[in-house]
């Protein structure tokens, strides 16, 4: 798949378009928050910092189903469109504020997150122990702030009443299912939920698919005026190919090369990470040796790569790109005639991106 | 003050009223959960019952100013009333949860919230030390779907666009000052910001009298279409009120009668919350004797008593009194001619509750 530079620009000016709506959404809540003093001012800002410094996966793809779905006779609703791509910006940094805080993350490739600066900030200010505290606290509430203002941007959209309803449908729908997604993730990791490669394929496609290619693929047919079958393809094929990428990182969390993806290669054996690799290994005889090494905090880098070895021996590796081949074909079936030939293009360079990825 | 039996009639219909409302917005969405799981479901099924044991003080204040403001010109919205005071009781669950997250609180009056109830339930399912981890997740997420099941039912309101964008505008107002209370407040507790009385007045104000008084007060007025001088004056006698209703929680807390209002009468003080009563002892020649008790989790009987005693001695509950009294006779002050009579009782009516309240 090529790129070829006219997409590539039309893509920049994209970005642009939408990095100027995130500016505005996030600007002007920043300073309004200052009449509240600096430490809410700051829950801004960072927020700020770490929402304009993202790479802008899902309003990309709805700016760009949405452009190639546009038919002419149709309204033209693309500045309402931004603003609806940028509102899915503002909740999956939402998702991922309280995701940091659920997992007690302090760092997101390789710098720390809005919970890490608060902590490094509060420094000896705070009472000995309550720094994390404090920093987690402005997870949690500026999470809140980014939902409500998600929610803000959907319920002003420009729109006739009857479309913003069926926007705010897919919002709820979005919403319930990530968190559903969320909470089996971490019953999981906390031995609520037995680990079974069926709740494991199902909660990656509640925890990601849904809000990051499904709610923009709907929102961008919705907004195009394109027929209910075309929204329910697209939404289809972007399930199976979220269910990819998803895998994909498990793979390449394990498997891949660290000076590539920049984390920690053992991380997700160290969690104790209930993957759909762990869920095939324990089904094989490896499993006895591997299970002793699994969720140890300590695990060495010999241990690591002892395990990793097994996994790999006992079937795992092979039996996940056997599960991400499927997801593709699935993907593939989906961009039938019902899809038209330009929205196909967004989708097939969407998926081009699965192919030779390394982080 | 004295409540006439068609008040007490009026209210148990509203109660009513408002509880089918609640009844309806949960019970849809709880049918709906339980395509996702059985812990799903549960979530939603705690929250139900947790939210219509309310007592539902806010949204008796909203539909009872909005009885009283309606003129007969006005277009009838007592439906869409219903709706958004509902859907205040839902703010106010969701803000509990995450506070009750943020403190590590697992009981609420005497029996176990969302957060107790899933840890009791994880029991042994838990790996080691998780089924905190797991019910505090639980905290979070139902939060989240409350906030979220919020803005729904504003941006669902039944109203023309620009009266359903001034409500949007109030829930904005007041979910940025509550959070910026609570903000204040985790600061204050964990040595961040210091404890000066100012900070502490202004805390209360945002994280209680925003949500619990401002708003309700504010979406009632602008649903009854009534003046802006009356909405103001309805909201700034309001704020004075539940400061007033703060600062007593804050004395009764600390010189109630623990079997009226059923707390740990040293919980304040165990703690380290920075109330308006510490803020003044602070200033007197008595802190160094109450300051090596303060924030103490292991206070025994004897040496709260102590505590207590001087914090009397010193004046500091005398001067919350007498804080609270200026904020009584501030609110008295809005109750001008501006505000029509019928909304005045209204206002009385839960001013009376202030007296001889016990718990």
């Amino acid at each position: 798949m090529t790129i070829t530079s006219s997409t590539v620009r039309g893509r920049t000016e994209l970005c642009t378009a939408i990095e100027n709506e995130l500016s505005g959404l996030i600007g002007k809540r920043a300073s309004a928050a200052t009449a509240y003093g600096p430490d809410f001012a700051r829950l801004w800002a960072l927020a700020g910092q770490n929402v304009l410094g993202g790479k802008f996966v899902r309003p990309l793809l709805l700016m760009e189903t949405y452009d190639a779905l546009h038919q002419a006779q149709e309204p033209r609703r693309r500045e309402t469109a931004i603003s609806i791509a940028a509102a899915i910006e503002l909740l999956h940094y939402a998702f991922l504020l309280h995701d940091d805080v659920i997992d007690g993350d302090l760092v997101r490739r390789g710098h720390p997150n809005l919970i890490g600066s608060l902590l490094a900030e509060a420094g000896e200010n705070a009472r000995a122990g309550s720094g994390l505290h404090w920093a987690q606290t402005g997870g949690i509430l500026m999470g809140d702030m980014l939902l409500a203002a998600t929610h803000q941007s959907f319920a002003r959209a420009d729109l006739p009443h009857g479309l913003r309803l069926r926007l705010l449908d897919l919002l709820e729908h979005t919403i319930n299912e990530t968190v559903a997604g969320e909470q089996l993730d971490v019953g999981l990791g906390d031995g609520i939920i037995a680990p079974d490669l069926q709740t494991i394929l199902v909660m990656c496609g509640y925890k990601t698919a849904t809000y990051t290619f499904e709610l923009p693929l709907r929102a961008a047919a919705t907004l195009a005026g394109a027929d209910f079958a075309v929204e329910n393809a697209l939404a289809t094929a972007g399930r199976h190919l979220g269910l990819a990428f998803q895998l994909q990182d498990d793979l390449l969390s394990t498997f891949g090369d660290p000076r590539r993806h920049g984390k920690d290669p053992f991380s997700d054996l160290r969690e104790g990470k209930e993957t759909a690799i762990i869920a095939h290994a324990r089904t094989t005889m490896a499993w006895p040796d591997i299970e002793p090494f699994f969720g140890r905090p300590e695990l060495s880098v010999g241990d690591g790569e002892h395990v990793r070895r097994h996994l790999s021996d006992c079937g795992a590796e092979a039996f996940v790109q056997g599960l991400i081949e499927e997801q593709m074909q699935a993907f593939n079936n989906q961009l039938t005639s019902t899809i038209p030939a330009s929205v196909r293009n967004v989708m097939l360079d969407l998926a081009g991106q699965l192919e030779g990825r390394q982080s």
